[in-house]
């Protein structure tokens, strides 16, 4: 119970409730969670090229020939990129950041996977191609930007040749013109584009 | 009372309390409203250029020498043209469809204030210019780009020196990533831009 206790959003009432459905449970079912969660911790760990989560090492991503692995889109944690991967559209690969820069918090450019990324650029990709296009796919917030702004300046700076972009920032499709805040139209206005 | 409770979200109940305060309130303030409900149809109209709704014609948007007479945003609504004023950021002239296309109500081409935005390309504004660009801000839904669509066609064809563009498409500023839809998502990925 203190054990369960211990988890995000379970108190000690659920974690009576829980430790009594394991008792009455089947022995099989109590230990496929057990191992599930041993192995989490053991199966689980960051890609060595994209530091998404991943079991085997390259990630299935990173070792995917029919992508394209010219062009990496960047964000912020591997949340962000499963959601992309819902979306289903884009075929390029990615390269997680593990965090976003928040000077408040103590996070600076050391704590995210900065280097992994500027050793994928000045190196030929797994299937030979050299990085064309890095895709800046921070939250649109202050400290996402803030961060993209970062890697910008240093890639631009150290690797001229790759292409730098970031994802559109405007109005959401379905949304409307009448209750779209200040920035959204401002945005909307500045990024229009011709037809 | 049966006046008061046509109106939209007003009900008996309210129209009653609205009567009995009127009963209670000064000569001056009843009168001041009823003076003001008559003035709405008598001294508000459309304006003969834009067909936003103004007191004088044409409109002191259509009339503002400061205002790039050049660029001509395209909306459904005056509310949406509000919006966007009120945005702050805006600086062109407008043009009010006064509705979008929806085949299923029975609102077609004949509906909207299309005829009028012909005759504004074709001829020179206020200030003399001519239209050099046309943003298409209708809502970014099915029927905003049906109605986008349609105006595009036409312009391209009858006045291909006109740059058309449409508002972006994307995240909107101050969401995240991990919570956006397929389609913003999509938009956003599709419309990305170089840095």
């Amino acid at each position: 119970m203190r054990s369960l206790a211990k988890l995000p959003g379970i108190g000690m009432r659920s974690a009576e409730r829980i430790t009594y459905h394991l008792l009455k449970a089947s022995n099989e079912e109590a230990l496929d969670l057990a191992d599930a969660i041993r192995d989490i911790k053991l199966r689980i760990r960051h890609c060595s090229i994209c530091y998404n989560l991943t079991e085997a090492d390259p990630c299935p991503i990173c070792t995917d020939t029919r992508r394209d692995q010219s062009l990496v889109c960047v964000v912020e944690q591997p949340k962000d990129l499963l959601s992309i991967e819902a979306a289903g559209t884009y075929r390029g690969v990615y390269h997680v950041l593990l965090g976003r820069l928040t000077p408040l918090d103590g996070i600076g450019p050391g704590d995210l996977t900065l280097d992994g990324l500027f050793k994928r650029l000045s190196m030929p990709a797994i299937d030979g191609s050299a990085i064309a296009e890095l895709i800046l796919a921070t939250n649109p917030t202050m400290e996402g930007d803030t961060t993209s702004l970062h890697i910008q300046n240093i890639v631009q700076q150290r690797f001229p040749k790759v292409a730098i972009t970031r994802l559109a920032r405007g109005l959401p499709t379905g949304s409307s013109i009448e209750f779209a805040n200040k920035n959204m139209l401002t945005d909307a206005m500045a990024g229009r584009q011709r037809v």
